[in-house]
C-alpha cells in the first residue's frame, strides 16, 4: 500500500537499486570464494611443502609438522565457531532453506555469522578435515545478500542511510535467493548450475522477473572469478594462488559408451542410493546424539571433539599411505600428461611418499595425502588406467566415508559437496576398473566412472536433480555424459528415496526448521480448517483496546497475530482485520498512540505516518525482535487506550470453516502467508471474481472475452 | 478427492505412467523434429542443387526451376493449414502459453494440428520463406504432449483403454510443459535451455518436482536427436541428410575480449532492443491489418498472399545476388578450413554464384542464396574477416527485415527465432566489421560480433533472458561469452521494454488470449472485490434445482460457474458450495440423475459413482464441450428436480468483500482458479491457521515449535 503513494522516481530507483544489490552480491560472494580458496590453497600448500621437506630426513618429525599444522588451523576454526559465530556451523544450507520457506533461525544471517563462516571455512578445509567448503559458500552468499538487503550491520556500524529501503520479507528473500545461487557459482564456477540450485533446492516462491536477477548474480561471480584467476596467473596470489578453483576438467574422458556399460552405470545408480542414504541414515543419528548429549555439555568439549577427529584424519592420511606399498611408474602413460613420480612438494597426480625406489609413486597418498581438489582432479584423470589398485581405492572409500559421517555436524563450517564427491568418485572409479577388467575391448575410462560415481552419489545423498546435472556438467565442460548422469541420478535418487528423505530435509528437520513441502499431506484431505484449530482458543482484541488489556493477552498467549474485531453498522461484531504481536510490541514500546478516551483516533494519513517511519515496524533480520517483558509501562499508560485501525491489516485471506485443510494448505503455502482466518460460511454471496474481472481494460467491452479457462486446483 | 479413495497400487502406476509418457513425450518430439529436418535438408538441397546444375545454362531456367520449387513447396504447406489445419498457422507459442495460464484456444492441441505443423513446417521452411522451423517444433512437442495425456484422438481412432487416466487439467499442464521443452530441446540441441525455456516464457505455475521431469524429457529428446544424427552419417537419410540440426559451432571464435570493445558491443545491445521493438509493432500492425481485414475474405485470399510471398522472396533472394559483383577468393584464409569457392550445389561458405573467374565468390548469395541454417553459420563463422562487405550485408538486413516482418502472420506455420538470429547476426557482423577497422590491434572476429547481435534482436523482439542465454551458450558450446551475451540481452531488452511488450505477448493479446501476469496491475490496489464483481449479478441455484429452471439459467446466462444455496439449521441461508456450468450440463444430458420429488437424494458414495464415471466430467482438450443448445428435454424431464448436492464444489475459495482486488489477484493467480466468490466480512472468527496447525504431526508436541516465521505477502 506504501508502494502506491510513492512517486515514480522511486519505483525507477528501487529497481536500479536492487539490480545494484544483485551486482554487489555478485562481487562480493566471488571475492569472497577468491578469497578462501586462496588462503586455504596456500596454508594446505605450505603445509604439503613442508611435511614433503622434513620428510627426507625423519618420518616422525614429518609426521608431527603434517599434524600440529593440521590441529592449528582446525582449531582456529572452532575457535571462531565457538566463541565468536555459532550459527555459523555446518553447511548452513538447510537454515537458509528454512529462511526462504519462511522460518527464521536465530543469527544464521547475521555479520559475526558471516565472518566466522569465511574465517571457520579456511581452517577446516585448510586443516584437511573430511569436509568442503562449497555449502558454506552458499551460506556466505546468503549473508553478503541479507546484509546489504538491510543496509549493513546495526551493531558494527555498518549501516548507511540510504540503503535500508528494502523493507518486505519479499524483497530480502529474493535477494538471498540471489545469494544462494551465486555461493554455488562461485563453488563450482557453474553460473547455470548455481541458478538452478537456488531454483529447485532453496527457494519456496519463484517468480520469472527474479529468475534474471538471479543468473545476471551468477554471472557476475562468474566473471570475478575469471578475473581473479587470470590475476592470479601471473602469480600475485602466493606461491600455491593459481591452484584451487575446482574444475575437474574431464575433456580426455570417454568419447562414447556402449550399451553395454549402462549396466555398470545403473550399478553405480544403485550403489549411490544406498550408500547415499546410509549417510543421511548415519549422520542423523549421530547429529541426534550430538544434540542431545555431547554438544550440551558446552563448548570445551565442542573444541576437544573437533580437535580430536582433526588428530585421527592426521593419522589416517599419514599412516594409511605408510602401509601401502609402492607402485611402479607406468611406462606407456608418459604422454598422458603426468608427471611421475610428481615432484614432491606440489600438486598433481603420482604422488611420490616413502618410495624409495625411482619412478615409483604411492597410489593411497595420491588421493589421501592430497588436497581435496587434487584428490578429485587425480580421481576423474582420464588415460590413467591402473593408477589406482581395488585394494586402496577400497581402503580409502572405507576410511573416508567414515571421517566424513563422524565429521559432519561437529562445531565447524562444513560442506558435504566434496565429501560426497570424494566417497562417489572412489566407488564409481572402482566400477570403472572392473569394467575395464570384463570388457576389455571398450574405450573405458575409469575417470569417467569416477565421475557418476560422484553423481550418483550425490543424488542419493543430498537429492538434487536437475542442478546436480547442471554442475556436473559445467565443471566437466562436457555436455556429452549428460545423459549418463541422468541416468545414474534417476536412478540413485529413486533408491534413495525409499529409505530416507534428502541429507538438507532431515536436517532440517532435526534442527526444528519446519519446512512447507509443495504439497499437502494425504491426510489433510480428510480434515476440515475449523478442526484444525480447535486447539488453541482464538483471542480477538476489540479496536479500542486498553492498554492493560493488551498487554495480559501479550503475556497470557504466544500467538503472533490477532482478529480485531469491532462493532458493526446493525450491531453485530464485525471482524475488521488482523494485528501482529510484533506490530503492537512496537506500538507499546513507542508510547506515541496511546490516548487518553476510547474514542476512534482521526483517521487522516497524516498524523499515522509522521508518528511513525514504516520502517519502525520492520523487523530485522538479525536481532531477536522486541519481546513484552522488556516494555516498561506506568500505571497511567497502562490505563490508556489505542486505537488499532490504522495498523491492522484489514483484509488478511480467509477460509470458510468446512473447507479441506488440503486446500487450506495450497492458499498457505503458494501466497506464503503466516495467518488464515477460519470464518463460518457466508449466508450469501456477493459476488463471483473470475479472470475477466481481473483482466478488464478500462475501455474494453467485457462481452467481447469468451474465455474457456481451465483450473489449476479445484 | 478421488486420489485418496484409489490404492497404493494405482499411485506407483500413476507416477510410472508419467515418466513413462515423459520418455515418450521426448522421443516423439526427437524424432518429428528429426523428420521435419531431414525433409527440409534434402527438399532443399536438392532445389539448390538442381538450380546451380541449370544455371549453367541458363539463368533464366535456373530461376524458374527455383522459383517453382519454392512455390510448390510453399503453397503444400499454405494448402495444408487453410483446409486442414487452420490452427497450426504461426508459431503456436502464443497459443501454447494462453494454454499453459489456463486458456483454452479451439483447437491447438489436435491431432489434424500436429500433422498440419509437421507438414506444413516442412513446405515452408523448404520453401525458403522467411521464418524457422523451431517456433513450430515447440507446438509440436505440445501437441504431442497433450494427445498423449488425453490417451490418443478419438476422432481418428488412435485411442487406448488403459491410456486416459491423465484427467485432471493439472496433469496435461505438466505433460504440455515437457512438450514445450522437448521441442526447444529438440530445435536448438540445447537441453538446459529448453528446461529453462519452459520454465521461463511457457509455463505460469511450476513446481520442483515437475522440473525434473522436464529436465528428463529435454535429454531424452538429446539422446534422440544425436543418434539420429550418427546414423545419418552413415549416409542413411538421404542426400543431404547428414546437414541440417543448427550447431553454430564458433569455437574458433574470439579468445578474449577487452574493455574498448564493451562499447561496441552495448550498441548492439541497442541497436537489438530499436530494431526488435520495431519488428514487434511492424508485426502486429500487419497482424491487426491482417485479422480484420484480409483473412476475413476467405481462404483463397490467403493462399494467394502466400503464393505471392513466395515469389516476392524467391525474386530477391535470387536476384539480388546477380546484381552483386563477385569477389575474389581470400588467399590468406585457406587454413580456416573452407573451400572458395565452394563447389555449386553442395553447402558450406564462399558460394559461387555467377562468377565468371575462378577463385571469386558471391557474398551475398553466400547468404541470401543458401539455406538459413548454413547462412547463419557463414555469418558466425571465423576466421573470415572481410569476407562480407558492408553493402552487401545493409542490402541482406534491409531486404530480410522486410520479409520477415510480411511473412509474419500468414497462414504457414512459422518461428521467429531464426529469422530474428538472421537478421541479429547480419547488424552484428556489420558491428563487428567496424570493430576489425577501427581497433585494428586487436585479435576481433566478427563472428562473435554476429553472435552477439543474434542474441540481441532475439532479446529485443521476444524478450527472453535466462533461457536465451543458455540456448546461445549451448549452440555455440562456448561459456566463455556468457557474460557477453548477458551485457547484451541486459541492455536490448531493457531498450525494448521501454517501446512495448514481448513478441508473444503482444501477439496474444491481439487474438485475444487474456494471460494473467505475475502481479497485478497498480490500479488493483484501489479496488475492493466486491466492486470488481459489481457489473453483473450473481445467479444462485438452491441446492435441489427444477430441471426447467436450471436450463433457463444457463440459456439466460453465460456464466460458467454458479453459487449453490441452501437453507441453514437456523432458517437462514447458507452458501453451500459452487457448480460449474459444464458440470450442470453433463447432468441435463446424461438424465440419470433427474428425480420427481424436491427431496434431497441419499447420500452415499455408491450410487453416484455408479451412475457417472469421474472421466464424463473431463472436458476432452480438443473438443468444445457441450452446448446447452445442444441438449433436447422433454417436457417431462422439465419438470424434474436435480439434487446438486453430490457434484458441487463443497468449498471454494473465498474473499471478504473489502479485500483489495490485487490481493484477489494474488489468490486467483496464485492458486490457478477460474472462481472466487466474495463474501461479506465475518461476524467472528472460528480460529487462526498458522504455520503450526499445518505442521504437526501425530505424536509431536504442538509447543515445541517456536517459530519465527515472515510471511511472503501480508
Amino acid at each position: 500500500e506504501e508502494q502506491a503513494k510513492r512517486g515514480k522516481f522511486f519505483v525507477w530507483y528501487y529497481v536500479m537499486l536492487k539490480w545494484f544489490f544483485s551486482l554487489l552480491i555478485g562481487v562480493g560472494t566471488g571475492l569472497a570464494a577468491v578469497f578462501i580458496n586462496l588462503a586455504v590453497e596456500n596454508f594446505s600448500g605450505w603445509k604439503f611443502a613442508a611435511t614433503f621437506a622434513i620428510i627426507k630426513h625423519s618420518y616422525l618429525a614429518g609426521f608431527l609438522v603434517y599434524t600440529i599444522i593440521n590441529l592449528a588451523l582446525v582449531f582456529s576454526s572452532v575457535f571462531i565457531i565457538t566463541q565468536f559465530a555459532p550459527a555459523a556451523s555446518g553447511s548452513g544450507i538447510p537454515e537458509i532453506k528454512g529462511y526462504l520457506n519462511g522460518v527464521d533461525t536465530h543469527g544464521i544471517l547475521l555479520f559475526r555469522t558471516l565472518v566466522g563462516k569465511i574465517f571457520g571455512s579456511i581452517g577446516s578445509v585448510g586443516g584437511g578435515l573430511a569436509l568442503g567448503k562449497e555449502g558454506p559458500l552458499v551460506h556466505t552468499g546468503a549473508c553478503i545478500a541479507s546484509l546489504l538487503g538491510q543496509g549493513g550491520s546495526a551493531k558494527y556500524h555498518i549501516s548507511s542511510r540510504w540503503l535500508p529501503i528494502f523493507q518486505s520479507d519479499r524483497d530480502r528473500r529474493d535477494l538471498v535467493t540471489c545469494g544462494c545461487a551465486a555461493g554455488v557459482a562461485a563453488a563450482f564456477r557453474a553460473p547455470v548450475g548455481g541458478v538452478l540450485f537456488a531454483l529447485e533446492e532453496m527457494t519456496s516462491w519463484w517468480r520469472s522477473h527474479l529468475m534474471w536477477r538471479v543468473f545476471f548474480t551468477s554471472a557476475i561471480v562468474a566473471v570475478v572469478v575469471r578475473s581473479a584467476m587470470g590475476w592470479c596467473k601471473n602469480g600475485n596470489c602466493g606461491h600455491f594462488g593459481s591452484g584451487g578453483f575446482i574444475i575437474w576438467d574431464i575433456s580426455g574422458g570417454q568419447e562414447d559408451y556402449s550399451f553395454q556399460e549402462l549396466l555398470p552405470m545403473a550399478i553405480i545408480g544403485i550403489l549411490g542410493g544406498l550408500l547415499g542414504a546410509l549417510f543421511n541414515q548415519l549422520t542423523l543419528f549421530l547429529t541426534y546424539l550430538r544434540r542431545n548429549y555431547l554438544h550440551r555439555m558446552g563448548n570445551k568439549v565442542k573444541i576437544i571433539e573437533v580437535c580430536l577427529l582433526s588428530l585421527m584424519t592426521s593419522i589416517i592420511s599419514f599412516g594409511l599411505p605408510l602401509l601401502r606399498k609402492c607402485t611402479p611408474c607406468p611406462t606407456s602413460e608418459v604422454n598422458s600428461g603426468f608427471e611421475c613420480p610428481n615432484a614432491p612438494g606440489t600438486y598433481g597426480n603420482y604422488v611420490d611418499f616413502y618410495c624409495s625406489k625411482d619412478n615409483e609413486y604411492n597410489d593411497l597418498a595420491t588421493i589421501f595425502f592430497n588436497t581435496q581438489d587434487d584428490a578429485i582432479r587425480n580421481l576423474f584423470s582420464a588415460k590413467t588406467i591402473h593408477e589406482y589398485s581395488a585394494q586402496s581405492l577400497l581402503t580409502f572409500l572405507a576410511m573416508f566415508y567414515f571421517l566424513a559421517v563422524v565429521t559432519f555436524g561437529t562445531a565447524v563450517p562444513a560442506g558435504q559437496f566434496i565429501p560426497g564427491i570424494m566417497i562417489g568418485s572412489t566407488y564409481g572409479r572402482l566400477v570403472g576398473m572392473f569394467v575395464v577388467k570384463f570388457y576389455k575391448k571398450l574405450n573405458v575410462e575409469e575417470g569417467t566412472y569416477a565421475l557418476l560415481g560422484a553423481a550418483s552419489f550425490l543424488g542419493g545423498s543430498i537429492r538434487m536433480t536437475v542442478s546436480l546435472c547442471v554442475i556436473m556438467v559445467e565443471i566437466t565442460n562436457n555436455l556429452k555424459f549428460l545423459p549418463l548422469i541422468m541416468l545414474v541420478l534417476l536412478i540413485s535418487k529413486a533408491v534413495g528415496d525409499l529409505f530416507n528423505e534428502g541429507l538438507y530435509d532431515e536436517q532440517a528437520r532435526l534442527k526444528g526448521i519446519p519446512l512447507l513441502d509443495f504439497r499437502p499431506q494425504q491426510y489433510m484431505r480428510n480434515v476440515m480448517a475449523r478442526d484444525a484449530c480447535r486447539s488453541r482458543q482464538v483471542v480477538s482484541l476489540p479496536r479500542i483496546v486498553k492498554v492493560a488489556d493488551a498487554v495480559s493477552v501479550l503475556q497470557s498467549t504466544k500467538h503472533n497475530g490477532f482478529p480485531v474485531v469491532d462493532s458493526g453498522r446493525n450491531g453485530g461484531s464485525l471482524v475488521i482485520g488482523l494485528i501482529l504481536r510484533s506490530h503492537l510490541l512496537v506500538l507499546l514500546q513507542s508510547k506515541v498512540d496511546f490516548q487518553n478516551n476510547s474514542l476512534p483516533c482521526e483517521l487522516e494519513g497524516g498524523p499515522i505516518s509522521s508518528r511513525h517511519y514504516i520502517s519502525d515496524f520492520v523487523k530485522p533480520v538479525s536481532s531477536k525482535g522486541l519481546s513484552i517483558e522488556h516494555i516498561l509501562l506506568s500505571d497511567d499508560e497502562l490505563g490508556m487506550y489505542i486505537d488499532l485501525l490504522p495498523f491492522l491489516n484489514p483484509s488478511p485471506y480467509i477460509v470458510p470453516e468446512d473447507m479441506s485443510l488440503a486446500k487450506v494448505y495450497n492458499l498457505f503455502r503458494q501466497l506464503g502467508l503466516r495467518h488464515v482466518f477460519v470464518v463460518p460460511r457466508a449466508s450469501h454471496t456477493l459476488g463471483l471474481i473470475t479472470r475477466k474481472d481481473l483482466l478488464i481494460e478500462e475501455n474494453e467491452d467485457p462481452d467481447t472475452l469468451e474465455l474457456q479457462s481451465t483450473s489449476m486446483s479445484d
